[in-house]
């Protein structure tokens, strides 16, 4: 995609963008404060720019008068970028931000990390745990005539070099039929062992060459939503992928309502089937999407937390969710994908990533596998935020993990206003630091419905920064703005007035919300530093944070450590890779060392349970505040905010 | 069972035999001849003899006046051993058999063979491979909340040394509800691998202790008859043990026909089903007997040629049948009974015996194995003989084998009255030199239906002995006995006159028969010397033959050596074992010695195919004749013929 220049005046701020980005964007991602309440969607009319040169695509509304076009002006929530451009910001439609400027450096994502293919293959280990041989046998007479198997079994060993090999039933049905089709000329798929030494299954056989054909699919099961992708085990890349919502959704949003679902007679029967029925749609619109051949696909991939992978394989997860926390089991044998109800051929074996403990699950195993972390010297910490936050700490020698209960205020929870990171929702924001005018950007450039989580990060920290709120999450009572109120005598901020929202209500940020995400960061902060502390070590040590899960891809670096969620740290050191499942899922359909080395890592982590750790309620209670009760924690941040 | 002394009288020959015999079979097996043409029903009342000391059970009859029966005459057939007795046997029953006597040594069967459990026991082979463990578990705490299937495999390897432990899925679903039903107090079985090193499968749990109960099933599945054993794991015992007709028998007698119904649209399925259906009918019938749970039961181990197992397996089995003879595979994988239909607990494995070639099955690898073959230093041959013969050479270093065509004659096939081994069937004969009269014992003592392998051979061995037929089978035309006639242009024997029968019909045998059985007998024997050629031996470097198949129990060895179906060694060095295959799979359900090393005997097994020997086909010819053209490989019974 091509990117383009957008020059700011007065401001004098030049920014690279893509192509197709709007006006607005450029905006607050050049830290250039434009007044819009409405989310994008144009309604509002109070993101007036002047186009001075270059041409946008759109921008016209009828809250501009002819004259305004004539004379350049366009709504720049609504101007779609096409060119290089020079956009005057007229006064009306902001302030001079000379106060932000030292503060306001353009937003910071953590940069994406993945194991490249390239790396895979150069370090040798792009070798995918099930592989296809071509052989050309002689055909059998009086003189030569070993059983079929034999003779297969005799030229993969004298053509391919390969040994201790096994033959599964599947395979010992159809090898008559299979090997006379194409005159003795067939296709073995061979299912590499997880330990060097043990048996090589041949799990299948295709009359003539198919090698160039050989498929496996990556299953990410959330509890919220299944991601999967079909995958080239010949090329290494990803030939199509797909999500949908879990249909265990109906019954009950998070993993405690399922597993109460769960102990009801006959409910773990239907969320398995359920799950299934998911797991086989999508599986179903990428194999289609891809126009391959089902006999083709040969392994299946899944990562999911604890009780998505008990629930999965129909086993009890009951005792997940009572004192003292005990699971089934956190390592699972591979069984046939047929027998969990899963629609692909017989042959394929389903692997499913391994646990470590009832709330450190195989999708967390699966993202410290697929990122490299389990291969890295540099001491890491491994961060899945969501309902529950995950954390891993460790290098390639030894890892500890922990879990911790951060509530739903990052996914919308507990938050009056606060929703899933889809379309309407308020992503980022910034605000006139005279005026306290909000620019709200949302999800989809439509009109706001509610604030999502990276989007709540971003308005706190802004409150925060911008000193309307202090450290302990409140407002400050002398402000003079409509948009600071009481209501019900609990303070809050109007973000958005109703008849500029799609609810017709108007959308606000409570005291109370703030409470709820300093909860929240408090949580996982803690769990971080609790953890940390547990093995000896501090924040300093850290040579790099790995952010997984959709959220963790979403998040303001910088603000977020504003908040105090995140340790202050060299932004340069964060990486994310957003769904860690679905890339751990995926990296061990591509490479057997992944699964030969998948058990180990597991058993070798070491889980801490929070709630049984004395130190914790400490740093949970500390972390209580605005970034922290202690700022030395936070040097960056309190040498800004002596300004 | 107790035995009895019986002293025929004016013979002076006393014979011990079990309690409940009669006096009939006491006298064949004495060498006594009495007269008797109805089989042992008391229909013809020929075998008259005098009770002088003890009493027998029955023996009277309409045939006896009331004084006969105050003199002590009762019939021989008819009379039931329980003391000890003298008898005299009446002029006009027998005449004075000395002429017989030099040959006439006692019916010698071979001794029978099976590895004993104590030897076994000794060798430290008594390691069955599935072993229950009991466990006491700690129950978890919040400091301990390892997951469940951790605990257990943990605790198997502090208190049990289990290492390498593998857990099933079946175990991880209901590991949670199983430890907790008895306070942590839990048995788990465990399969042992195949090969040391390898993986110890946990394949079920149970609460509680039951260690003492552990059971498993051997099955022989014969092209006719199916045969089931329940086995004690614990003490090694056999629990109960049952037949019944192979129900496939109702979709053709023999291998092929079974093979062309299965290439027939449904047919292998339909084969697969019925087969299953008579080991499930049998393995419920021990069950029951036994009175043993299910739940106790943890293996089952299968043996049969290498169509039955094809067909249990449900493999195409087309290609058996045809030139060059390829079966699908040889070895197969363990897979679970409830995979094939068996109905066990879905934690059983179901262990097939490996075949080395299309006829060379896993019946005959389970008699090598089950007699011990595969561990003796001895040169031994092994065979199986019935409609194919199957043939072994080898001892503990090596092994060759071969099968032949010996067409139905044992079965009762192409002989005009011959049948199976059942009731009505003259399995004993014995023939008065001077009036050339039987003495026909039939199977259950009743009046004669027809004649069985065993039978027919006793009978044409007396026949060439007492040289009314000469070395190419054909009657001595110059006799003079109403017994041997000439019918159609056929000459033949009467062995029962119509009204002696069951079927109102005289039982003869003809020459047409003698050549059927002259040309079986000659195809197994040069089998065996064609084999021991290819291998570089001959018949005097036996030191050991084993007979298997229930034909092979039953079989009269001298009379096997005087027409030439067996060579000429000494009687002590031929063993039997009965059914070798269902000893095979009893004692790989015991030894897990046994089943590591049949995988390679099997490989080792060099199989001939004798149909693409040259020699074969001199070998056979030579040897159609009583006993064969070269007299010189029969010396003994050159020498007795001589007088």
């Amino acid at each position: 995609m091509k990117n383009y220049t957008i020059h700011f005046l007065p401001h004098e701020k030049k920014i690279q963008i893509p192509e197709g980005e709007t006006l607005i964007r450029a905006a607050i991602e050049a830290g250039v404060h434009i007044n819009a309440s409405c989310g994008g969607e144009g309604v509002c009319g109070k993101c007036r720019v002047i186009i001075e040169s270059g041409m946008v695509d759109g921008g016209i509304s009828e809250r501009l008068s002819d004259e305004d076009l004539e004379k350049g002006y366009r709504l720049a929530c609504q101007s779609v970028v096409q060119e290089d451009i020079t956009v005057r910001v007229p006064v009306e439609s902001t302030v001079d931000a000379s106060v932000l400027n030292v503060k306001s450096t353009p937003r910071q994502t953590a940069r994406i990390q993945q194991m490249d293919l390239n790396d895979l293959k150069q370090q040798g280990l792009f070798v995918p745990p099930v592989e296809k041989k071509f052989l050309e046998l002689p055909q059998p007479t009086v003189e030569d005539n070993l059983p079929d198997v034999t003779r297969l079994v005799s030229y993969l060993k004298l053509q391919h070099d390969e040994h201790h090999l096994m033959v599964s039933l599947p395979v010992i049905r159809n090898i008559p039929d299979i090997l006379r089709k194409e005159d003795f000329n067939i296709t073995a798929t061979l299912e590499r062992p997880v330990h060097e030494g043990r048996k090589t299954d041949i799990i299948h056989i295709q009359p003539g060459d198919t090698t160039a054909r050989n498929y496996a699919i990556a299953v990410d099961i959330g509890t919220t939503t299944i991601y999967g992708q079909l995958i080239d085990l010949f090329s290494g890349e990803i030939l199509s992928e797909n999500g949908d919502f879990n249909a265990q959704i109906s019954f009950g949003e998070d993993v405690i309502s399922r597993i109460v679902y769960a102990e009801k007679p006959g409910g773990l029967e239907k969320l398995q089937q359920v799950v299934v029925g998911t797991i086989n749609k999508i599986i179903n619109k990428i194999v289609r999407r891809a126009g391959v051949d089902k006999d083709d696909i040969s392994a299946i991939t899944l990562a999911g937390n604890t009780t998505m992978t008990q629930l999965l394989l129909k086993v009890n997860p009951r005792y997940i969710r009572r004192s003292p926390y005990v699971p089934a089991a956190t390592l699972y044998p591979p069984v046939k994908a047929v027998n969990l109800g899963i629609e692909l051929n017989e042959h394929v074996s389903a692997l499913v990533y391994p646990a470590v403990s009832s709330y450190v699950g195989g999708d967390i195993v699966a993202g410290v596998m697929g990122s490299g972390m389990y291969l890295t010297e540099k001491l890491t910490l491994f961060l899945d935020i969501g309902t529950n936050a995950e954390i891993v700490v460790g290098n390639r020698e030894w890892f500890a993990c922990a879990a911790c209960s951060a509530g739903p205020a990052f996914e919308g929870g507990g938050i009056e206003f606060g929703m899933r990171a889809s379309k309407g929702a308020i992503e980022d924001f910034s605000m006139d630091p005279e005026t306290l005018e909000p620019m709200n950007i949302c999800i989809g450039n439509v009109r706001p419905k509610g604030i999502c989580g990276s989007g709540l990060i971003i308005i706190v920290a802004t409150f925060f920064e911008m000193k309307i709120i202090n450290n302990l999450g409140k407002f400050d009572r002398d402000l003079e703005t409509p948009r600071i109120r009481q209501k019900d005598g609990i303070y809050e901020y109007v973000l958005a007035w109703k008849d500029e929202t799609q609810i017709d209500r108007d959308i606000v940020l409570t005291e109370v919300d703030i409470q709820n995400l300093i909860r929240a960061k408090g949580a996982i902060y803690s769990g971080c530093i609790t953890l940390l502390e547990e093995v000896g070590l501090s924040v300093k040590d850290l040579e790099h944070i790995i952010l997984a899960g959709g959220f963790g891809s979403y998040i303001d670096l910088e603000r977020a450590m504003v908040i105090g969620l995140l340790p202050e740290i060299d932004p340069g050191k964060i990486t994310y890779i957003g769904n860690g499942s679905l890339m751990g899922a995926k990296m061990s359909t591509l490479s057997n060392h992944i699964r030969r080395n998948v058990a180990e890592v597991t058993i070798n982590m070491t889980n801490f349970e929070l709630s049984e750790t004395a130190s914790f309620m400490d740093n949970y209670v500390a972390a209580l505040f605005l970034p922290h009760t202690d700022i030395e924690q936070f040097p960056k941040l309190k040498e800004r905010m002596k300004n």
